[in-house]
């Protein structure tokens, strides 16, 4: 099986499996990357909200000087944070992102939501999240999505970012955007997964020839910890999951990557314990019948766990 | 019971039960709406895309002539076809549309879907639908929703519509759309039924004031005649809507629209027989439980009958 998708605007071939970094503590976060790099992982999907692009840019910097790669073999995607969207901004939330990771370029820069909220100076708030200083008040201010696209395609004519793309989506958004972009989407990421299976989206990418990478590909369980997980029962340990994975002898995080991956999916598990990071990088080596695939699509019950709506009542992005 | 909905921007009443005019002959039209104004409906619901709009109007003229109404007793709305999009389009979609009625104003004038195809003449076809002068060709052009809406608020300007409104929007486009409108969209019509329940994007439409008309209120029987009812069992004729209607010694349209309507919903509703044409308008006289609403509600499939998609795979304006 193929282990990257062809961009087709610029040729460059993505990582199929990468590390997500949501949720790495800074603490851990340069030795994880660095480890995951020593057992395979060649893309790290980052973000300014994360919080820990200093720290993941070490690890990579570490990495390279170990002689383990080199900066063109592995995939950098950050995201534009919901602060930066003005157009005076957006350049300044590149840069910022690219002077903490230690890097040129981005090989993937993405609109991490089609929200625009109020600036904070990053010295006086880091990472700014949702919330104003207070750490409490929401402000949504009025920048069109078309104000923000404009500045990041400038940012593939400076070098800054290899590819474009958007996030957090719905397909009338990417139709619009697919009417004025100058340079086109070339990959949109969105939450995916058998509870929320979005097989509409998937078709109509594909048609644009826009990759798609599916975030919280193991369900509910990336938002326990954030208590989000709205009472859904785990996808890793759903019996309909476990018991494809006994049969095929893989774990059941190895069966939801699978998946995805089947379907021409992106994935970007994260793990914070070594032999999970192992082992879901090596879901590519197995094949789920047709029927195994229908059986855990027919799990979808249109369950977004992560929705802004539940942040402010503007940001019904989903509706 | 309220029977009108007031808009916020302007003040207008929208009486909440209105006639829709799709699929209503050209033959029919004009006696239809006479009568349909004798019977007391004060909102009719046309669109160029309608094909009978010049008979809708005679209609009107004629019940205004015979002094059963003046014209600010009734509220027309129309809406903008996908050939007119581009900025020097917009007015004369408008114009023809207000020719065509024989009227000043519209009432509420709306964005009918967020597609843009290639003009045609309608000289040369009217209406022009979704094909090209060959009947078959369907030609998207790249116009971007905000030039159209830029000159939408133009017609309010002009004095051609008292109100503007969005129809076929998901929540991501309205949100866009909120960053950049001069004059925001007061209305949102689109597909709403216990099959196509919308919860999110009624509570986000309430929340921003715009109002809702919901469309084909009674599911896959308007799309049966067009062969697009894609298999599900008619709601009218459906046992659980059936059930409540008895109970409450009503008819089932009845109870779906009243169903609309305590969800401070406006509705729509066609008939081209003239008992069921009087029906739908007694909606208003009883009240359905808490636990009926719920009861219905949960019919909810997330059932779409009208999906531009099925026309042109780019045309994804709900993935």
């Amino acid at each position: 099986m193929e282990t990257t998708i062809t961009l087709k605007r610029t040729g460059a071939k993505m990582p199929l499996v990468g590390f997500g970094l949501w949720k790495v503590t800074k603490e851990t976060c340069a030795a994880t990357v660095y480890n995951a790099i020593k057992e395979g992982y060649r893309l790290f999907d980052g973000a300014s909200d994360y919080g820990n692009e200093k720290e993941a840019g070490e690890g990579i910097a570490r990495a390279i000087k170990d002689g383990l790669v080199k900066r063109e073999d592995v995939w950098i995607t950050s995201k534009l944070w919901n602060s930066y969207h003005e157009k005076e901004r957006v350049l300044e939330g590149c840069k910022n992102s690219l002077a903490l990771w230690g890097l040129e370029y981005f090989d993937l820069y993405l609109v991490h939501f089609p929200i625009s909220i109020e600036y904070i100076d990053p010295k006086v708030k880091f990472p700014q999240e949702w919330w104003g200083v207070d750490g409490k008040t929401v402000t949504p201010i009025k920048v069109p999505y078309q104000e923000t696209w404009t500045e990041i395609e400038k940012l593939v004519d400076a070098g800054l970012a290899k590819n474009i793309g958007m996030s957090n989506a719905q397909g009338s958004l990417i139709h619009d955007v697919m009417r004025y972009a100058r340079i086109e989407p070339q990959v949109l990421q969105v939450e995916l997964h058998p509870y929320l299976t979005q097989e509409s989206l998937i078709t109509y990418c594909k048609r644009l020839n826009i990759a798609i990478t599916a975030y919280s590909s193991f369900g509910p369980q990336s938002y326990v910890e954030i208590n989000c997980d709205k009472g859904a029962v785990s996808l890793l340990e759903h019996d309909t999951v476990g018991s494809i994975a006994s049969k095929n002898g893989k774990t059941t995080a190895q069966v939801l990557l699978r998946w995805a991956l089947q379907q021409g999916l992106a994935v970007i598990p994260k793990s914070n314990n070594h032999e999970r990071l192992v082992q879901n990088l090596a879901c590519t080596g197995f094949e789920l019948t047709a029927d195994e695939m229908k059986t855990i699509s027919g799990l979808n019950i249109n369950l977004r766990l992560n929705d802004p709506v539940d942040i402010h009542p503007s940001f019904a992005i989903f509706a």
